[in-house]
């Protein structure tokens, strides 16, 4: 644990049928959640785009500059609208083609007779990825670089990311604690300041109203890679909630 | 509609339990669609962003310079972690402090005794703001310059979403037209392809897998501002449907 660092990754969904509201998206909270309790690896920005060429080629080249890892969700299908692959090669600048493992998963996947242009489409992709295995429908994800490709659909994408882990360094584990608390925001908001203050660098301290039980309520939620530091902000936020009497609804 | 032209936004959800993983976001699929279907405006690119002052002026400045208009959400509450209006006030170089008739609603709505230090800070905002009402629980959203802001807590932000209007130029309206066929992507993708080429400017067409009925389907959605070009495609479309005798699960 000693020598990990603070990792850090960003998100880009490419697909116009989320930004059309036709779709919820639902990889972003299951990429974010994976990434941060198996990888220590914390998402510092998301970004969702249009099937686009020169957008995603862009915001590639932005993204994997300033972060440690991307992940890209959508457009590695075998329709017109598929351009992840491509545009990714742009981005880098490399050779974009049949990529020889993919094609044999594919090609073995489908049989030959049912392997059409469609399909081997997804073979296509930048020529020095290497393959991110598909235990659902066999159209392998692919990383180039620190960008790592993912399908758009949540099920086949759930079922691919343990195997990311490999090509991925581990970061320092994100700890949390939440204390969710029959209150509202305004009667322990000077508190809370005055105790991200105190540990300013250390702990992220946020706070959430709820609505449960017909009551409202707050969540107190704590970060920080220091379970020690986490301990001391609980104990300084328990002092307030027996000062003000807050009921907390569990701990 | 005659004189109406192509108008687009951005949103920028701000907030570090949507990064962390910890609330799934249910902004982005409601402002798009209402945007869509009340507006005639599209969302050309969603940013999701810690709560980092820096980042937030950053990205406001980006984003209101690319995009007809911004819509943030989420860090206009109380509490420390609330810092979207401040930084609002920095990235525009504008005066920030008490709005007066934020805060005389907030004052009417809390009456003068509860009215403490946390509720107060919900009435500073740009000086220059003018504010969007909000319905449920008082404390006003605001739009400086061409960016909307509102809060995080869904059922807040959708009571709110119709005081926009009057603030919003009226875009062309994008209409859809969906295909749920029972085939399989690669079927039809060269055929789409060459669909998608013949309108390449006028209308957008994007194909989603589907699971229903224990059996794999595709959505070919099509979007358009143009009616009569939307029918053209999708007369295309049945020829392509009736020569592969692909069944159709609704129009």
């Amino acid at each position: 644990m000693k020598n990990k660092k603070k990792v850090n990754a960003a998100i880009l969904i490419i697909g116009n049928e989320i930004l059309s509201g036709r779709t919820q998206d639902k990889n972003i909270a299951f990429i974010c959640n994976w990434l941060n309790l198996k990888c220590g690896i914390s998402v510092a920005e998301v970004r969702i785009i249009p099937d686009v060429e020169k957008t995603i080629v862009k915001n590639v080249r932005t993204l994997s500059k300033k972060f440690n890892y991307v992940f890209t969700t959508g457009g590695i299908g075998p329709t017109h609208d598929d351009i992840t692959a491509q545009s990714i090669a742009k981005a880098f600048k490399v050779k974009y083609g049949y990529h020889t493992e993919a094609y044999k998963i594919l090609e073995k996947y489908y049989g030959k007779q049912k392997f059409n242009d469609g399909r081997k489409k997804m073979a296509k992709m930048p020529k020095i990825s290497k393959l991110i295995y598909n235990p659902s429908s066999a159209a392998p994800g692919f990383i180039t670089k620190n960008v790592l490709s993912l399908p758009g659909v949540p099920s086949i994408l759930n079922s691919m990311i343990e195997n990311c882990k490999k090509y991925l360094t581990k970061g320092l584990k994100v700890h949390s604690k939440t204390l969710n608390l029959f209150t509202v925001e305004s009667n322990i908001s000077k508190q809370l300041g005055n105790i991200q203050k105190k540990y300013k660098k250390d702990v992220d301290i946020g706070s959430y109203p709820f609505f449960r039980l017909g009551k409202i309520g707050v969540s107190v939620v704590s970060r920080s890679t220091s379970r020690i530091k986490l301990s001391n902000v609980n104990k300084d936020l328990l002092k307030i909630i027996k000062s003000k009497r807050i009921k907390i609804l569990n701990i």
